[in-house]
């Protein structure tokens, strides 16, 4: 699939504007908001850009170059026509879309990565154009110059205008077209209508527009310095990951994402944070075990907090990768091994009571268990775990690595690391069963066309393996 | 997809034929020739059954009834013009299939499950017809009376019949059909042709039949004794599961497998067998921990085997089921808690040595590991990670579970159970460094169209999460 992005027009409420400067190559947290588009695009299965320039087009020229620093690659087309309205830039790149249906993107216009996945999985194959809406229309920063929809129950967009009274949606700025949109564009143009609002009302007032509602993911116009600032806190509120335990989504998150905001000025990569992280649980197992508590506490919690840091410095520096993310998790297990045995070594070294001994070694042994049923669950039903969905009641019981940690690092500070591991350990075993429970619950065999239900074994033998690990 | 079964014909080589007995409805491991069939296809998707009648119909019937039992809907036609060729019952079941692409599979074959699977996999959506064969043609048991089969390059098949002399594959009994075999069918009666073998040899003199090659896997058609118990040889063969450490692989299946028979013929189910398998585990852990040190090692050896069983027993009883799997594999884990804890235990209760201490939490923190990477890397590629495949000379390591509670079970019985949990320490940390960089070097990104291939992250962002596990 290709995307044309539109690049001519001017921006003129934006600072240095006047001064021949391009607003969509303003930097939101290090990367230009044009970048941010084509970067979402190509990890949506984007690869093919044609950007289209008018006003300062050297200069977004001079940014991007051919696309192979972004991955993708680039072609240019000049639009001198851009005055007019952003309809005769979409029409200027008709020559380098083909037949296929392409995506038409603002380059001013920030979103969520999830946003463009969302728009391409929602391709219909060119059978019918698409547009992103936002169906929450209070936001009080976009109400006044967005351009408004109104879209019927089934979806379908019936009107597209900057005027309309009667609206349901704002459009978000990213649409999948297919060839009508040139027919509608060409129409526009006989009676001087030069926006591609314009066109696009065309198709949605002959029943060939659908929506795409983009579901309470962030995004913004950006035509204005407020918008700018705006676009970036909702960057920022982006990056945590959706998959927190209570302790990560209350506490940690609030330090490690001011902890990724350094690491991206300072261009730490992902992979260099997961690997702080594990120095510091490192640390913190060995002081344990030499006997330095408070020390080791304080390292157990900060490695927690910066665990959350790797994959909030990926999404915004668009280097999420699937080894990367492998690396990561495996490498928290070993962080957890050193934490967990330089606390079990602490309490072990002054002739333990037995009981002492015991709970240390089921605290070891259980700890990993929570992850691998999550990880077992998803490979058997292709759905992930979602504590937040899945757990329930059971996240009070702080038995997800985060709580763990935090459990440890109280424990460290009161001087009570025999009772926190205890409460690892039971806590750990708690929702070991809770889950168990419910996955065995949840993955109930759907009845086959036999009219026995519950005789039927489900078709895959994954899992029910043994022998190696 | 529906699959017509050719149950019509007498099978006059076998014991009791005579006396009316129906040689599909003879059993292996518990289970009949023909219902394994069914329950093959089944578990590849196939719900509904024609089942072709003719001699001793009425025992088929009785056995097999609508289906339900076997999780499937199950028609019957007799086909009274039985004796003159198999042909006749494919014919007799034309109004049966409708106009969708059809399974036509022998009722006397037995084949493992994995044949089934690899031919609705192999569909062209009824484009083609095919045909599973055999590319070993010296297999003593079969060359006599087989069909066979003349393949060219491409997989086409040219020439189809019993007295080939120039044939390169023989017919497994399996087919996949449009309505074009009735046709030929047809045009064979007209000339007094009545084997479906001569009407597949139409479809194929015209260019419309293709093989599937079953690539090694299991099948004996069932004549004679002999072949009936080749037949059940064939199954205790192809039970174990392919990915297995090298204790597993050598030592533990030669146990696991006469284990499964007696629970397959005693009835127990795969659940019972996990449930077992723990027991033992916890017997041993239990027993190190309390000083009977030769009790807890031949208890953790013989979890280890019978943890080789409930896969075993699930593939030959047709109950494998995802969530079985699931909670097999968790509790392997925590079977592998219970007897390094135990083991552990011992280790630590009288006034050990720093070191043992350390070899002991390290053992328990690092037993894990090499599944979490295995099922992180299967969650981040879709493939299995495969331990004869992908660890190579690493298995020498005996690293994982297989080997780990072999060196336990070797270190209680020479009381040697501190270097034991060294080893198991030592070997698990270098394995887990070995498949963190095979896996990272597997994993490297395929370039996009960029020109500067490595500058190039992968689309997911699946896995780099942090906070909760």
């Amino acid at each position: 699939m290709r995307a044309v992005v539109l690049a001519a027009g001017e921006g003129s409420r934006m600072n240095g504007a006047r001064s021949g400067e391009h607003k969509a190559l303003r930097k939101i947290l290090g990367i230009s908001i044009i970048e941010r588009g084509i970067l979402a695009m190509r990890d949506a299965g984007v690869h093919h850009f044609t950007v289209v320039v008018g006003y300062a087009g050297d200069k977004v020229r001079d940014a991007l170059g051919n696309g192979s620093s972004l991955g993708v690659s680039i072609e240019y087309v000049e639009n001198k026509d851009w005055r007019r309205g952003n309809g005769t830039s979409v029409y200027a790149a008709r020559n380098t879309v083909g037949n296929d249906e392409f995506i038409v993107a603002m380059a001013d216009h920030w979103y969520e990565p999830e946003i463009a996945k969302l728009l391409t999985a929602n391709s219909s194959g060119g059978a019918i154009s698409k547009l992103c809406v936002d169906l929450d229309i209070d936001s009080p920063l976009r109400s006044d110059d967005a351009t408004r929809v109104r879209v019927i129950a089934d979806g379908s967009i019936v009107q597209v205008g900057k005027n309309l009274s009667d609206f349901s949606a704002v459009d978000c700025g990213l649409f999948l077209f297919n060839r009508d949109i040139f027919g509608a564009l060409q129409k526009g143009f006989a009676s001087e209508e030069y926006e591609l609002g314009a066109a696009a009302n065309r198709l949605a007032s002959t029943g060939r527009l659908e929506m795409v509602d983009v579901e309470g993911l962030l995004w913004e116009d950006i035509d204005t310095e407020d918008e700018l600032k705006a676009a970036s806190r909702k960057l920022r509120r982006s990056l945590p990951g959706s998959d927190d335990g209570l302790i990560s989504q209350y506490l940690n998150r609030r330090l490690s994402v001011p902890i990724s905001m350094i690491a991206i000025r300072a261009r730490l990569t992902p992979n260099f944070v997961s690997l702080l992280a594990l120095l510091l649980a490192v640390f913190s197992g060995f002081s344990f075990a030499f006997g330095n508590i408070i020390a080791g506490a304080i390292a157990a919690q900060m490695a927690s907090i910066v665990d959350g840091s790797d994959g909030e410095v990926a999404r915004a520096r668009f280097m999420s990768s699937k080894r990367g993310g492998l690396v990561d998790s495996v490498l928290d297990r070993v962080a957890d091994g050193f934490i967990l045995g330089g606390a079990g070594y602490h309490v072990l070294t002054n002739s333990p009571e037995s009981w002492e001994l015991a709970i240390v070694l089921m605290a070891l042994a259980i700890a990993p268990m929570s992850m691998i049923l999550k990880d077992r669950f998803q490979l058997a039903t292709g759905r992930k775990w979602q504590s937040e969905l899945d757990d329930g009641a059971s996240r009070v019981l702080l038995a997800t690595r985060d709580g763990r940690l935090f459990v440890l690092f109280l424990g460290g500070l009161l001087n009570l690391l025999a009772p926190a591991l205890a409460f690892v350990a039971i806590t750990g075993m708690l929702l070991l069963v809770w889950r168990l429970v419910l996955a065995w619950v949840q993955m109930t065999p759907i009845p086959g066309p036999s009219e026995t239900p519950g005789a039927v074994p489900s078709l895959s033998q994954s899992g029910a393996e043994a022998g190696g690990d």
